[in-house]
C-alpha cells in the first residue's frame, strides 16, 4: 500500500511540474502566474504537489514567491531578436558580381549594424527563383525586419509590410509608396552638370542599359542623358549613346560605334567596371586618355584607383548608402512607422582622366 | 460458409471494380490498360473478380477489350478544351476606364476569338492583390492557354510557362526574354516624326508619366521625346514635358505650366483622354486650336471623332493588336513553341488640329 501511495504521490508531482512548466514557457518574464489555490485546480492534482513544483523550479531561477504578491515569472526579458534579412531581389548575378555596387553596399551595412550588436542574414531571390520564395521570407519568425534591394514591383513590398516588422527598400526598381527608401540619385545629370562646367558638349555615353536585365534605375539614366542634352540644345550624334552589355566583346564594339562616325565625343562616361577595358581600347586606337578624350566613371571602385592616368568619376558612396539605409531601419525598430524617402549622396572625385574645355564659338 | 464464401468474392469483385476505376481515371481515351495478369496481381484479387470488373465497364462504355491487343479506353478524346484566359496584371485601375486601350483590346479579341469557336475569361490582379494569385491562374485545368496584359516582371511570366500551354504577352512593361509577345511601337518616336516633317519644332508633350503608377511604356516614351529632341538638336524648354496625373485639376496645373513661358510650343501632344480637356483650356485661355497652337493626341479613341476642329492622332489600332495576338496565340495551339516579338502598328489619322509649320531660318 505504501509503494501505491508514494506512486500516485510522484504522479501528482510531476503533473504538477508540467502543468506549472507550461504556465512558465506561456509566459513572460515579469508576468503573474495563477493563484495557488487556481494552480491546484486547474493541474487536477494536489496542494502539497504544486507546492512541490514551485519550490522546484523557484530552486532553478524561473519563478520567484512574493509575499502578498504571487507568483512572478523570473529572469531577464527575452533576449531581443536581432537578425536583419537583407534581400537581394530579381538577382539577374547583380550579387554575384564581386565589385559591384550591391556588394560593396553589403559589406559596409553588415560593418554597421554589427556594431550595434545585430547580423544580417543574407538572401538572393534570383528572377528565375519562385515568386512563393518572397513569401516565405516574410514567414521568417526569428527576422527582426526586412531590407529589400533593387525590388521591381509594390506587389512585393506588400508582402513584406504585412508583416508589421521594419522593411526598407533600397534603391528599388520602380516607385513605391508608403515605404522607407533609399533612393538613387540622379547620377548622369549630376555627372554631366560637372562636364558641362568643364566646358564639355560632346559627350557619349556607355550606358548598361541591358535591355534584358532592365532596370528602371539604368532606364531612368539614359533618360536624364537625353533630357539633360536637349534642355541644353546640344544637337547629339546618336551613336554616343550605346548600350553595353556586360561582356568584354559587346563594350568593344560600342566603343568603335562611339568612335565611328564624326563629329567625335570630347568625353565618354562608362560604368566602372568597363573603365580598365575603354583605357586599352583608347590606347590602342592612338587616343591620349585627359588629352584627346577625358573619361569619367560612374559608381567608381577603388579597383580603379590604380589606373594611370587617374580617373575621374561620379558615385554615390556606398557607406553612406549603407548608413542611410541603417537610419531609416533603426527608426521602425521601436514598432514606430516610417515612410521616408530619402536620396543617396552624390560625390565627385577629380581625375587626370578628364580635361577643361576651352568655350569656342558655342 | 456458402455465406461467407460469397462475402469474399463480392468484396474480392468490389475491390476489382476500384482497382479500374482507377485505372481508368488514370488514362486518356485510346490509351491501353494493364494486362488482366497486371491486374490481377496488382489488384490482389483473383482472376473472376478482375473479369466480373471488367465486363461491368464494357457494359457501362469505358472500356474495349480487343483480342489479341488488350484492353483499350474507350470514348472520343476530351472534348478540347477551348477557354482563353486572358489576365490584366498590376491592374491599378487600367480595366476600369471605359475608353481606356486596354478595354478596347480586349473587346476586339473577344470578338475574334468567338468566330473560332473560343472563349475569353477575363482575369483582373490588381497591384494590390497577393502574387499567389498568379500561381492560382496558371493552375486553371480547363484553361487552353494565357495572355498576359503589361506584365512587369519576368517571374510572372515563367509561372505560366512551366504549364506549357500556349502564352501571348501583350504590351509587357519589361523585356521579356523568350516569350510569344506583342511589342509596343515606339509611338512617340513615330509621331515626332510626322509633326517635325510638318515643320514642328516647338513641341510640348503632356505624358502620362505618374510616377506612382509608373509603366516601362510610359517612361520608354518619354525617353523617346527626349532622344529625339537631342537627335535633332531641339532646344527645348523644360516645361513642355509635363506628367500629368489622370485628374482633371492635375491636368490644368500641366497646361498652364506648358503655356507659361517662352518660347510655346507650336505643337502639343497628349493622350486621347486629355484631348476634350485641352481643347476647353486652349479656347478659354484665347488660343485657336490648329491656327495659333497645334494638337495632336496618342491612342485616339473613337469618342474623339465628333470633336472640332477634327483631332489627328496618331494610335496603334486596337483590332489590329488582338488579331496579331491571336495569330501568336494559335501557332502555338498545336503545343509548338512560340516565341516571336511582334511589334504593333503605326497609325495616323489626319485632322485640323493640326497645321504645318512654314520653315523659317531654321
Amino acid at each position: 500500500m505504501g509503494k501505491v501511495r508514494n506512486g500516485i504521490r510522484k504522479k501528482q508531482i510531476e503533473e504538477a511540474r508540467s502543468f506549472l512548466a507550461r504556465c512558465i514557457t506561456g509566459t513572460q518574464p515579469g508576468d503573474k502566474l495563477p493563484s495557488l489555490r487556481d494552480m491546484i485546480a486547474q493541474s487536477k492534482t494536489t496542494r502539497s504537489a504544486v507546492e512541490k513544483a514551485i519550490r522546484y523550479y523557484e530552486e532553478e531561477g524561473l519563478i520567484r514567491c512574493i509575499p502578498s504578491s504571487g507568483i512572478l515569472r523570473e529572469g531577464l526579458p527575452n533576449s531581443k531578436n536581432n537578425i536583419i534579412d537583407v534581400i537581394a531581389c530579381h538577382d539577374a548575378g547583380y550579387m554575384n558580381t564581386p565589385n559591384a555596387f550591391h556588394r560593396y553596399f553589403v559589406n559596409y551595412l553588415h560593418e554597421i549594424v554589427s556594431r550595434e550588436g545585430y547580423a544580417i542574414r543574407l538572401h538572393c531571390v534570383r528572377d528565375t527563383d519562385s515568386l512563393r520564395e518572397y513569401y516565405r521570407l516574410a514567414e521568417l519568425k526569428d527576422s527582426c525586419g526586412f531590407i529589400l534591394m533593387s525590388v521591381k514591383i509594390s506587389e512585393i513590398v506588400n508582402i513584406f509590410k504585412e508583416t508589421s516588422k521594419p522593411l526598407v527598400c533600397a534603391f528599388p526598381q520602380a516607385p513605391l509608396q508608403e515605404a522607407a527608401q533609399l533612393l538613387d540619385v540622379p547620377l548622369i545629370e549630376k555627372s554631366l552638370e560637372y562636364l558641362y562646367q568643364m566646358g564639355h558638349r560632346r559627350i557619349a555615353y556607355m550606358s548598361t542599359l541591358d535591355e534584358v536585365f532592365f532596370t528602371y534605375v539604368a532606364h531612368s539614366r539614359v533618360l536624364e542623358y537625353y533630357r539633360f542634352m536637349a534642355v541644353h540644345g546640344i544637337k547629339i550624334n546618336p551613336c554616343w549613346v550605346q548600350k553595353a552589355a556586360w561582356s568584354e566583346k559587346d563594350a568593344r564594339v560600342c566603343l568603335q560605334n562611339i568612335f565611328s562616325s564624326e563629329p567625335l565625343p570630347t568625353v565618354l562616361i562608362a560604368m566602372d567596371t568597363q573603365i580598365p577595358l575603354i583605357y586599352s581600347f583608347l590606347m590602342e586606337n592612338g587616343f591620349q586618355v585627359g588629352q584627346d578624350i577625358g573619361v569619367f566613371a560612374m559608381d567608381g571602385m577603388p579597383e580603379n584607383n590604380q589606373l594611370y592616368p587617374s580617373i575621374a568619376s561620379g558615385f554615390n558612396p556606398r557607406d553612406i548608402a549603407a548608413m542611410k539605409v541603417w537610419a531609416l531601419f533603426q527608426k521602425q525598430l521601436d514598432g514606430k512607422k516610417c515612410t521616408e524617402s530619402v536620396y543617396n549622396d552624390f560625390q565627385i572625385k577629380k581625375g587626370d582622366s578628364l580635361h577643361a574645355i576651352q568655350k569656342s564659338g558655342k
